[in-house]
Protein backbone atom coordinates (compact mmCIF):
# COMPACT_ATOMS: atom_id res chain seq x y z
CA UNK A 1 0.00 0.00 0.00
CA UNK A 2 1.61 3.32 -0.84
CA UNK A 3 1.02 6.42 0.81
CA UNK A 4 2.30 9.88 -1.12
CA UNK A 5 3.51 12.39 1.31
CA UNK A 6 5.56 15.79 0.83
CA UNK A 7 8.98 15.98 2.12
CA UNK A 8 11.87 13.77 2.82
CA UNK A 9 12.25 10.36 4.95
CA UNK A 10 11.11 11.05 8.32
CA UNK A 11 9.01 13.85 7.69
CA UNK A 12 6.35 14.59 10.27
CA UNK A 13 3.41 13.44 7.17
CA UNK A 14 5.54 10.09 6.78
CA UNK A 15 5.53 10.01 10.99
CA UNK A 16 1.42 10.92 10.81
CA UNK A 17 0.83 8.28 7.91
CA UNK A 18 2.39 5.17 9.91
CA UNK A 19 0.39 6.52 12.77
CA UNK A 20 -2.54 6.55 10.82
CA UNK A 21 -2.88 2.83 8.52
CA UNK A 22 -1.35 1.45 12.22
CA UNK A 23 0.33 -1.14 9.37
CA UNK A 24 2.92 -1.67 7.08
CA UNK A 25 2.85 0.76 4.25
CA UNK A 26 5.28 2.04 1.68
CA UNK A 27 5.83 5.31 1.95
CA UNK A 28 6.23 7.70 -1.12
CA UNK A 29 8.15 11.22 -0.37
CA UNK A 30 7.41 14.14 -3.09
CA UNK A 31 8.88 17.04 -3.89
CA UNK A 32 5.78 19.14 -3.38
CA UNK A 33 1.98 18.71 -2.48
CA UNK A 34 1.25 18.86 -6.04
CA UNK A 35 2.88 15.56 -6.29
CA UNK A 36 0.93 14.10 -3.70
CA UNK A 37 -2.16 15.10 -5.25
CA UNK A 38 -0.86 13.79 -8.90
CA UNK A 39 0.49 10.77 -7.54
CA UNK A 40 -2.81 9.70 -5.95
CA UNK A 41 -5.26 10.77 -8.73
CA UNK A 42 -2.87 8.87 -11.56
CA UNK A 43 -2.73 5.83 -9.49
CA UNK A 44 0.60 5.80 -8.56
CA UNK A 45 0.26 5.37 -4.87
CA UNK A 46 -3.28 4.41 -3.16
CA UNK A 47 -3.33 7.27 -0.71
CA UNK A 48 -1.57 10.88 -0.02
CA UNK A 49 -1.35 12.13 2.91
CA UNK A 50 -1.34 15.98 3.36
CA UNK A 51 -1.30 18.68 6.71
CA UNK A 52 -4.23 20.73 6.64
CA UNK A 53 -4.57 23.07 9.48
CA UNK A 54 -2.18 23.51 12.34
CA UNK A 55 -3.29 24.45 15.75
CA UNK A 56 -0.04 27.25 16.29
CA UNK A 57 -0.25 28.51 12.28
CA UNK A 58 -3.73 28.22 10.86
CA UNK A 59 -5.10 26.74 8.00
CA UNK A 60 -2.77 25.72 4.58
CA UNK A 61 -5.29 27.13 1.80
CA UNK A 62 -2.80 25.53 -0.24
CA UNK A 63 -4.14 22.87 -0.01
CA UNK A 64 -7.58 23.29 0.06
CA UNK A 65 -6.78 24.90 -3.46
CA UNK A 66 -5.10 21.52 -4.17
CA UNK A 67 -8.10 19.53 -3.18
CA UNK A 68 -10.40 21.88 -5.73
CA UNK A 69 -8.37 21.37 -8.63
CA UNK A 70 -7.82 17.64 -8.41
CA UNK A 71 -10.16 14.78 -8.50
CA UNK A 72 -9.49 12.83 -4.83
CA UNK A 73 -11.38 12.13 -2.06
CA UNK A 74 -10.73 12.66 1.93
CA UNK A 75 -11.33 8.61 3.32
CA UNK A 76 -9.59 10.00 6.34
CA UNK A 77 -7.97 12.30 9.44
CA UNK A 78 -5.62 12.32 11.81
CA UNK A 79 -5.14 14.33 14.29
CA UNK A 80 -1.00 14.63 15.09
CA UNK A 81 1.12 15.87 17.70
CA UNK A 82 3.96 17.42 17.05
CA UNK A 83 7.03 16.87 19.06
CA UNK A 84 10.18 18.52 17.83
CA UNK A 85 13.13 16.85 18.79
CA UNK A 86 17.31 18.07 18.95
CA UNK A 87 18.82 15.53 17.24
CA UNK A 88 22.49 14.93 16.85
CA UNK A 89 25.25 12.64 15.31
CA UNK A 90 25.70 9.63 17.17
CA UNK A 91 27.18 9.52 20.49
CA UNK A 92 27.61 13.53 20.42
CA UNK A 93 26.96 15.16 23.85
CA UNK A 94 24.11 18.28 24.57
CA UNK A 95 27.39 20.35 25.81
CA UNK A 96 28.99 20.19 22.45
CA UNK A 97 26.28 21.44 20.46
CA UNK A 98 26.59 25.52 19.09
CA UNK A 99 24.04 25.40 16.21
CA UNK A 100 20.81 24.15 15.62
CA UNK A 101 19.47 23.56 12.47
CA UNK A 102 16.23 22.90 11.03
CA UNK A 103 13.10 24.49 8.83
CA UNK A 104 12.28 28.26 10.19
CA UNK A 105 9.17 27.71 11.49
CA UNK A 106 10.37 24.40 13.81
CA UNK A 107 13.11 27.25 14.71
CA UNK A 108 10.29 29.59 15.86
CA UNK A 109 8.19 26.91 17.48
CA UNK A 110 11.54 25.92 19.70
CA UNK A 111 12.56 29.62 19.99
CA UNK A 112 12.45 29.95 24.35
CA UNK A 113 14.45 26.28 24.12
CA UNK A 114 16.90 27.20 21.99
CA UNK A 115 17.63 30.98 23.55
CA UNK A 116 18.16 29.15 26.39
CA UNK A 117 21.20 26.93 25.11
CA UNK A 118 22.50 29.77 23.31
CA UNK A 119 22.29 28.15 20.31
CA UNK A 120 22.93 29.72 16.52
CA UNK A 121 20.53 28.90 14.26
CA UNK A 122 21.01 27.70 10.30
CA UNK A 123 17.52 27.34 8.53
CA UNK A 124 17.69 24.48 6.57
CA UNK A 125 14.71 23.68 3.57
CA UNK A 126 12.98 21.40 5.66
CA UNK A 127 12.52 19.09 9.02
CA UNK A 128 14.12 15.80 8.06
CA UNK A 129 15.76 17.28 5.09
CA UNK A 130 18.55 18.94 8.16
CA UNK A 131 18.45 15.81 10.05
CA UNK A 132 19.66 13.90 6.82
CA UNK A 133 22.17 17.12 5.70
CA UNK A 134 23.52 16.84 9.30
CA UNK A 135 24.01 12.83 8.77
CA UNK A 136 25.77 13.46 6.15
CA UNK A 137 28.37 15.81 7.30
CA UNK A 138 29.05 14.20 10.23
CA UNK A 139 29.19 17.63 12.30
CA UNK A 140 29.49 16.92 16.07
CA UNK A 141 28.48 21.36 16.76
CA UNK A 142 25.51 20.76 15.36
CA UNK A 143 22.12 19.89 16.17
CA UNK A 144 18.93 19.30 13.93
CA UNK A 145 14.85 19.87 14.79
CA UNK A 146 12.59 17.24 13.58
CA UNK A 147 10.27 14.24 14.45
CA UNK A 148 12.06 11.61 16.55
CA UNK A 149 11.22 9.34 13.87
CA UNK A 150 13.26 11.23 11.73
CA UNK A 151 16.30 10.34 14.13
CA UNK A 152 15.21 6.92 13.55
CA UNK A 153 15.77 7.12 9.94
CA UNK A 154 18.58 8.17 9.64
CA UNK A 155 20.27 6.29 12.63
CA UNK A 156 21.28 9.40 14.52
CA UNK A 157 20.45 10.07 18.23
CA UNK A 158 17.87 12.44 20.04
CA UNK A 159 19.47 14.33 22.62
CA UNK A 160 16.85 16.29 23.97
CA UNK A 161 12.62 15.30 23.49
CA UNK A 162 9.14 17.50 23.13
CA UNK A 163 11.55 21.12 23.23
CA UNK A 164 8.58 22.34 21.23
CA UNK A 165 7.92 26.02 23.71
CA UNK A 166 3.60 25.34 23.15
CA UNK A 167 2.86 21.92 23.80
CA UNK A 168 -0.51 22.49 21.94
CA UNK A 169 0.99 22.23 18.97
CA UNK A 170 -0.98 19.59 16.60
CA UNK A 171 -1.36 19.31 12.94
CA UNK A 172 -5.02 17.76 11.11
CA UNK A 173 -3.71 15.58 8.13
CA UNK A 174 -6.14 14.63 5.74
CA UNK A 175 -5.79 10.81 3.81
CA UNK A 176 -6.88 10.99 0.36
CA UNK A 177 -7.79 8.79 -2.47
CA UNK A 178 -9.56 8.49 -5.62
CA UNK A 179 -12.40 6.46 -4.70
CA UNK A 180 -14.70 7.57 -1.38
CA UNK A 181 -14.83 4.94 1.78
CA UNK A 182 -17.69 3.78 3.61
CA UNK A 183 -18.11 3.99 7.25
CA UNK A 184 -19.75 3.08 10.19
CA UNK A 185 -17.85 5.11 12.36
CA UNK A 186 -18.97 8.68 13.81
CA UNK A 187 -17.88 10.57 10.71
CA UNK A 188 -16.73 13.80 9.39
CA UNK A 189 -17.73 15.67 6.26
CA UNK A 190 -15.86 18.50 4.90
CA UNK A 191 -17.03 20.63 2.02
CA UNK A 192 -16.17 24.15 0.30
CA UNK A 193 -19.16 26.40 -0.68
CA UNK A 194 -19.24 30.29 -2.29
CA UNK A 195 -21.62 32.49 -1.35
CA UNK A 196 -22.86 36.17 -2.41
CA UNK A 197 -21.58 38.45 -0.20
CA UNK A 198 -24.68 40.00 1.09
CA UNK A 199 -25.37 40.68 4.21
CA UNK A 200 -27.07 36.94 6.58
CA UNK A 201 -25.96 35.15 3.75
CA UNK A 202 -24.05 32.73 5.70
CA UNK A 203 -26.34 32.55 8.26
CA UNK A 204 -28.74 31.74 6.00
CA UNK A 205 -26.33 28.99 4.87
CA UNK A 206 -25.74 27.61 8.36
CA UNK A 207 -29.48 27.41 9.43
CA UNK A 208 -29.65 24.72 6.76
CA UNK A 209 -27.45 22.94 9.38
CA UNK A 210 -28.29 24.66 12.63
CA UNK A 211 -32.13 22.95 11.91
CA UNK A 212 -31.12 19.59 11.44
CA UNK A 213 -28.81 19.81 14.78
CA UNK A 214 -25.59 19.46 12.70
CA UNK A 215 -22.37 20.17 15.13
CA UNK A 216 -19.88 22.34 13.01
CA UNK A 217 -16.77 21.62 13.76
CA UNK A 218 -14.87 23.91 11.45
CA UNK A 219 -15.87 27.54 9.60
CA UNK A 220 -13.52 29.48 7.69
CA UNK A 221 -14.14 32.25 5.34
CA UNK A 222 -11.84 33.11 2.26
CA UNK A 223 -11.91 36.02 0.03
CA UNK A 224 -12.72 34.26 -3.33
CA UNK A 225 -8.83 36.28 -4.79
CA UNK A 226 -10.11 39.01 -7.36
CA UNK A 227 -13.33 39.12 -6.43
CA UNK A 228 -14.76 41.72 -3.97
CA UNK A 229 -18.39 40.35 -3.50
CA UNK A 230 -18.01 36.20 -3.39
CA UNK A 231 -16.10 34.22 -0.22
CA UNK A 232 -15.41 30.73 0.45
CA UNK A 233 -15.89 28.72 3.19
CA UNK A 234 -14.27 25.86 4.58
CA UNK A 235 -17.18 23.83 6.62
CA UNK A 236 -16.49 20.76 8.35
CA UNK A 237 -19.31 18.97 10.47
CA UNK A 238 -20.08 15.81 12.53
CA UNK A 239 -22.01 13.49 9.59
CA UNK A 240 -21.97 11.03 6.82
CA UNK A 241 -23.38 12.23 3.24
CA UNK A 242 -25.00 9.01 3.54
CA UNK A 243 -27.12 10.56 6.12
CA UNK A 244 -30.47 11.49 5.37
CA UNK A 245 -29.70 14.65 8.11
CA UNK A 246 -26.77 15.49 6.34
CA UNK A 247 -27.65 14.85 2.42
CA UNK A 248 -31.29 17.06 3.37
CA UNK A 249 -28.74 20.45 5.11
CA UNK A 250 -26.36 20.17 1.45
CA UNK A 251 -29.41 20.02 -0.87
CA UNK A 252 -30.59 23.29 0.56
CA UNK A 253 -27.63 24.58 1.02
CA UNK A 254 -26.89 24.18 -2.84
CA UNK A 255 -29.58 25.73 -3.51
CA UNK A 256 -28.12 29.65 -2.48
CA UNK A 257 -25.05 28.71 -2.63
CA UNK A 258 -23.24 29.86 -5.80
CA UNK A 259 -20.64 27.18 -6.09
CA UNK A 260 -20.58 23.73 -3.85
CA UNK A 261 -17.98 20.56 -3.41
CA UNK A 262 -17.98 17.74 -1.08
CA UNK A 263 -14.43 16.81 -0.10
CA UNK A 264 -15.41 13.36 1.59
CA UNK A 265 -17.12 12.01 4.30
CA UNK A 266 -14.48 10.00 6.68
CA UNK A 267 -14.30 8.30 9.90
CA UNK A 268 -13.52 11.35 12.64
CA UNK A 269 -10.23 11.05 14.41
CA UNK A 270 -11.40 11.12 18.36
CA UNK A 271 -8.02 11.92 19.46
CA UNK B 1 6.48 58.62 14.69
CA UNK B 2 8.09 55.10 14.95
CA UNK B 3 6.40 51.97 14.05
CA UNK B 4 7.75 48.17 15.34
CA UNK B 5 7.91 45.79 12.30
CA UNK B 6 8.93 41.93 12.72
CA UNK B 7 12.15 41.29 10.74
CA UNK B 8 15.10 43.19 9.15
CA UNK B 9 15.58 46.57 7.26
CA UNK B 10 13.68 46.03 3.90
CA UNK B 11 11.05 43.43 5.40
CA UNK B 12 7.42 43.68 3.78
CA UNK B 13 5.77 44.54 7.16
CA UNK B 14 8.37 47.92 7.03
CA UNK B 15 6.68 48.27 3.33
CA UNK B 16 3.27 47.60 4.30
CA UNK B 17 3.79 50.13 7.15
CA UNK B 18 5.34 52.85 4.88
CA UNK B 19 2.65 52.11 2.13
CA UNK B 20 0.07 52.67 5.31
CA UNK B 21 1.44 55.72 7.02
CA UNK B 22 2.12 57.75 3.49
CA UNK B 23 4.07 59.37 5.25
CA UNK B 24 8.08 59.92 6.99
CA UNK B 25 8.06 57.09 9.71
CA UNK B 26 10.90 55.37 12.17
CA UNK B 27 10.57 52.10 11.11
CA UNK B 28 11.83 50.00 14.44
CA UNK B 29 13.03 46.53 13.60
CA UNK B 30 12.22 43.81 15.91
CA UNK B 31 13.46 40.26 15.96
CA UNK B 32 10.04 38.79 17.07
CA UNK B 33 6.35 39.35 16.71
CA UNK B 34 6.23 39.39 20.50
CA UNK B 35 8.80 42.65 20.73
CA UNK B 36 6.83 44.24 18.63
CA UNK B 37 3.61 43.94 20.59
CA UNK B 38 6.12 44.79 23.75
CA UNK B 39 7.66 47.79 21.96
CA UNK B 40 3.93 49.27 21.50
CA UNK B 41 2.56 48.26 25.03
CA UNK B 42 5.40 50.28 26.91
CA UNK B 43 5.46 53.01 24.57
CA UNK B 44 8.88 52.35 23.32
CA UNK B 45 7.15 52.63 19.43
CA UNK B 46 3.73 54.85 18.94
CA UNK B 47 2.55 52.08 16.72
CA UNK B 48 3.10 48.47 15.90
CA UNK B 49 2.25 46.56 12.78
CA UNK B 50 1.80 42.52 12.35
CA UNK B 51 0.62 40.36 9.27
CA UNK B 52 -2.58 38.64 10.37
CA UNK B 53 -3.51 36.26 7.17
CA UNK B 54 -2.30 35.84 3.71
CA UNK B 55 -4.52 34.81 0.74
CA UNK B 56 -2.37 32.13 -0.06
CA UNK B 57 -1.12 30.74 3.67
CA UNK B 58 -3.84 31.59 5.41
CA UNK B 59 -4.35 33.35 9.58
CA UNK B 60 -1.49 33.67 11.50
CA UNK B 61 -2.62 31.95 14.76
CA UNK B 62 0.21 33.33 16.73
CA UNK B 63 -0.31 36.97 16.47
CA UNK B 64 -4.06 36.49 17.55
CA UNK B 65 -2.68 34.46 20.47
CA UNK B 66 -0.27 37.74 20.94
CA UNK B 67 -3.32 40.03 20.54
CA UNK B 68 -5.04 38.01 23.29
CA UNK B 69 -2.01 38.33 25.50
CA UNK B 70 -1.48 42.17 25.07
CA UNK B 71 -3.07 45.30 25.74
CA UNK B 72 -3.68 47.17 22.49
CA UNK B 73 -5.97 47.99 19.99
CA UNK B 74 -6.34 47.40 16.43
CA UNK B 75 -6.68 51.40 15.18
CA UNK B 76 -6.38 50.03 11.21
CA UNK B 77 -5.58 47.53 8.23
CA UNK B 78 -3.64 47.16 5.11
CA UNK B 79 -3.93 44.97 2.40
CA UNK B 80 -0.85 45.05 1.25
CA UNK B 81 0.35 43.22 -2.58
CA UNK B 82 3.12 40.62 -1.87
CA UNK B 83 5.16 41.08 -5.48
CA UNK B 84 8.25 39.27 -5.05
CA UNK B 85 11.44 40.40 -6.93
CA UNK B 86 14.27 38.67 -8.46
CA UNK B 87 17.38 41.20 -6.41
CA UNK B 88 20.99 40.81 -7.61
CA UNK B 89 24.10 42.72 -6.79
CA UNK B 90 25.14 45.93 -8.44
CA UNK B 91 25.89 44.85 -12.90
CA UNK B 92 25.18 41.65 -12.06
CA UNK B 93 23.12 40.08 -15.47
CA UNK B 94 20.72 36.98 -14.92
CA UNK B 95 22.59 35.07 -17.36
CA UNK B 96 25.50 34.61 -14.42
CA UNK B 97 22.60 33.53 -11.82
CA UNK B 98 23.02 30.15 -10.31
CA UNK B 99 21.65 30.12 -7.49
CA UNK B 100 18.68 31.84 -5.51
CA UNK B 101 18.35 32.68 -2.06
CA UNK B 102 15.31 33.87 0.12
CA UNK B 103 12.46 32.31 2.70
CA UNK B 104 11.53 29.02 1.95
CA UNK B 105 7.92 30.14 1.74
CA UNK B 106 9.01 32.81 -0.75
CA UNK B 107 11.01 30.43 -2.80
CA UNK B 108 7.50 27.92 -2.58
CA UNK B 109 5.97 30.93 -3.62
CA UNK B 110 8.14 31.45 -7.02
CA UNK B 111 8.35 27.66 -7.50
CA UNK B 112 7.61 27.83 -11.42
CA UNK B 113 9.74 30.88 -12.11
CA UNK B 114 12.90 29.20 -10.30
CA UNK B 115 11.93 25.87 -12.48
CA UNK B 116 12.40 27.74 -15.70
CA UNK B 117 15.35 29.18 -15.07
CA UNK B 118 16.88 26.21 -13.21
CA UNK B 119 17.67 27.58 -10.33
CA UNK B 120 19.28 26.13 -7.04
CA UNK B 121 17.45 27.08 -3.72
CA UNK B 122 18.94 28.05 -0.87
CA UNK B 123 16.71 28.80 2.30
CA UNK B 124 17.60 31.50 4.27
CA UNK B 125 16.17 32.60 7.39
CA UNK B 126 13.95 35.82 6.46
CA UNK B 127 13.31 37.47 2.49
CA UNK B 128 15.14 40.97 3.47
CA UNK B 129 17.41 39.15 5.24
CA UNK B 130 18.48 37.17 2.56
CA UNK B 131 19.47 40.62 0.38
CA UNK B 132 21.23 41.81 3.22
CA UNK B 133 23.71 38.79 3.42
CA UNK B 134 23.93 38.66 -0.37
CA UNK B 135 24.58 42.27 -0.38
CA UNK B 136 27.57 41.49 2.30
CA UNK B 137 29.01 38.44 -0.07
CA UNK B 138 29.15 40.35 -2.87
CA UNK B 139 28.30 37.39 -4.60
CA UNK B 140 27.34 37.13 -8.24
CA UNK B 141 26.28 33.37 -8.82
CA UNK B 142 23.14 34.55 -6.54
CA UNK B 143 20.18 36.12 -6.34
CA UNK B 144 17.37 36.75 -3.73
CA UNK B 145 13.60 37.16 -3.41
CA UNK B 146 12.28 39.59 -1.70
CA UNK B 147 10.38 42.72 -1.92
CA UNK B 148 11.61 45.64 -4.63
CA UNK B 149 11.87 47.57 -1.20
CA UNK B 150 14.90 45.28 0.28
CA UNK B 151 16.75 45.90 -3.10
CA UNK B 152 16.69 50.09 -2.48
CA UNK B 153 17.11 49.50 1.36
CA UNK B 154 20.63 47.37 0.31
CA UNK B 155 21.12 49.76 -2.35
CA UNK B 156 20.90 46.32 -4.91
CA UNK B 157 19.27 45.54 -8.24
CA UNK B 158 16.14 43.87 -9.46
CA UNK B 159 16.62 41.86 -12.21
CA UNK B 160 12.90 40.59 -12.55
CA UNK B 161 10.09 41.94 -10.85
CA UNK B 162 6.32 40.51 -10.12
CA UNK B 163 8.05 36.58 -10.08
CA UNK B 164 5.48 34.88 -8.00
CA UNK B 165 3.31 32.03 -9.20
CA UNK B 166 0.33 33.43 -7.89
CA UNK B 167 -0.47 36.99 -8.80
CA UNK B 168 -3.27 37.22 -5.94
CA UNK B 169 -1.10 36.86 -3.27
CA UNK B 170 -2.12 39.33 -0.71
CA UNK B 171 -1.10 40.00 2.98
CA UNK B 172 -3.21 41.50 5.64
CA UNK B 173 -2.01 43.78 8.19
CA UNK B 174 -2.98 45.52 11.59
CA UNK B 175 -1.84 48.19 13.01
CA UNK B 176 -1.95 48.59 16.65
CA UNK B 177 -1.80 51.10 19.67
CA UNK B 178 -1.98 51.43 22.67
CA UNK B 179 -5.03 53.76 22.59
CA UNK B 180 -8.21 53.53 20.14
CA UNK B 181 -8.34 55.67 17.64
CA UNK B 182 -11.55 57.23 16.58
CA UNK B 183 -12.54 57.19 12.55
CA UNK B 184 -15.59 58.72 10.75
CA UNK B 185 -15.09 56.73 8.12
CA UNK B 186 -16.33 52.99 6.99
CA UNK B 187 -14.95 51.06 9.85
CA UNK B 188 -14.25 46.99 10.34
CA UNK B 189 -14.95 45.39 13.39
CA UNK B 190 -12.64 42.59 14.90
CA UNK B 191 -13.56 40.45 17.66
CA UNK B 192 -12.80 37.26 19.43
CA UNK B 193 -15.04 34.60 21.30
CA UNK B 194 -15.67 31.46 22.83
CA UNK B 195 -19.16 29.62 22.79
CA UNK B 196 -19.79 25.97 24.01
CA UNK B 197 -19.85 23.20 21.47
CA UNK B 198 -23.32 22.52 21.72
CA UNK B 199 -25.13 22.18 18.18
CA UNK B 200 -26.22 25.75 17.35
CA UNK B 201 -24.44 27.77 19.40
CA UNK B 202 -22.33 29.84 16.26
CA UNK B 203 -25.78 29.77 14.45
CA UNK B 204 -27.69 31.67 17.48
CA UNK B 205 -24.35 33.75 17.59
CA UNK B 206 -24.26 34.78 13.81
CA UNK B 207 -28.42 35.46 14.55
CA UNK B 208 -27.29 39.09 16.56
CA UNK B 209 -25.67 40.04 13.32
CA UNK B 210 -27.93 39.04 11.12
CA UNK B 211 -31.07 40.92 12.76
CA UNK B 212 -29.07 43.89 12.36
CA UNK B 213 -28.02 43.73 8.75
CA UNK B 214 -24.48 43.61 9.71
CA UNK B 215 -22.18 42.47 6.95
CA UNK B 216 -19.36 39.52 8.24
CA UNK B 217 -15.79 40.05 6.41
CA UNK B 218 -13.80 37.15 7.88
CA UNK B 219 -15.04 34.37 10.57
CA UNK B 220 -13.02 31.20 11.33
CA UNK B 221 -12.89 28.69 14.37
CA UNK B 222 -10.03 27.12 16.17
CA UNK B 223 -10.35 24.74 18.72
CA UNK B 224 -9.47 25.97 21.94
CA UNK B 225 -6.47 23.80 22.41
CA UNK B 226 -6.45 21.36 25.57
CA UNK B 227 -10.28 21.62 25.58
CA UNK B 228 -12.30 19.61 23.07
CA UNK B 229 -15.93 21.62 24.04
CA UNK B 230 -14.93 24.73 23.29
CA UNK B 231 -14.11 27.16 20.28
CA UNK B 232 -12.95 30.36 19.75
CA UNK B 233 -14.09 32.54 16.84
CA UNK B 234 -12.13 34.99 14.94
CA UNK B 235 -14.87 37.46 13.65
CA UNK B 236 -14.81 40.75 11.65
CA UNK B 237 -17.61 42.83 10.75
CA UNK B 238 -18.44 46.03 8.99
CA UNK B 239 -19.27 48.32 11.47
CA UNK B 240 -18.07 50.46 14.22
CA UNK B 241 -18.39 49.47 17.81
CA UNK B 242 -19.74 53.37 18.63
CA UNK B 243 -22.67 52.19 16.24
CA UNK B 244 -25.76 51.57 18.24
CA UNK B 245 -26.36 48.49 15.57
CA UNK B 246 -22.73 47.17 16.41
CA UNK B 247 -22.79 47.91 20.08
CA UNK B 248 -26.55 46.38 20.54
CA UNK B 249 -25.52 43.43 18.36
CA UNK B 250 -22.01 42.45 20.62
CA UNK B 251 -24.03 43.14 23.61
CA UNK B 252 -26.31 40.41 22.69
CA UNK B 253 -23.55 38.35 21.87
CA UNK B 254 -21.73 38.62 25.25
CA UNK B 255 -24.92 37.04 26.61
CA UNK B 256 -24.27 33.79 24.91
CA UNK B 257 -20.47 33.57 24.77
CA UNK B 258 -18.31 31.53 27.34
CA UNK B 259 -15.40 35.09 26.40
CA UNK B 260 -15.45 38.05 24.32
CA UNK B 261 -13.13 40.19 23.41
CA UNK B 262 -13.07 43.32 21.53
CA UNK B 263 -9.53 43.90 19.40
CA UNK B 264 -10.65 47.50 18.15
CA UNK B 265 -13.20 49.14 15.12
CA UNK B 266 -10.63 50.99 12.37
CA UNK B 267 -11.02 52.36 9.21
CA UNK B 268 -11.99 49.97 6.44
CA UNK B 269 -9.17 49.36 3.84
CA UNK B 270 -11.10 49.29 0.55
CA UNK B 271 -7.87 48.87 -1.74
Amino acid sequence: MKVAFQGERGAYSEDAAIEYFKNIIEPIPCVSFDDVFSNTESGKTDFGIVPIENSLAGSIHRNYDLLLRHNLNIVGEKIFRVRHCLIANPNVTLAEIRFVTSHPQALAQCENFIKRLGLKIEPAYDTAGSVRLLAESGRRDTAAIASGYAATVYKMSILTEDIEDDETNFTRFLILAKEPRQTDSPSKTSIVFSLQNIPGALYQALSFFSLKKIDLTKIESRPIPGSKFEYSFYLDFVGNIHDTQTSEAISNLEKIATSLRILGSYEQDMG
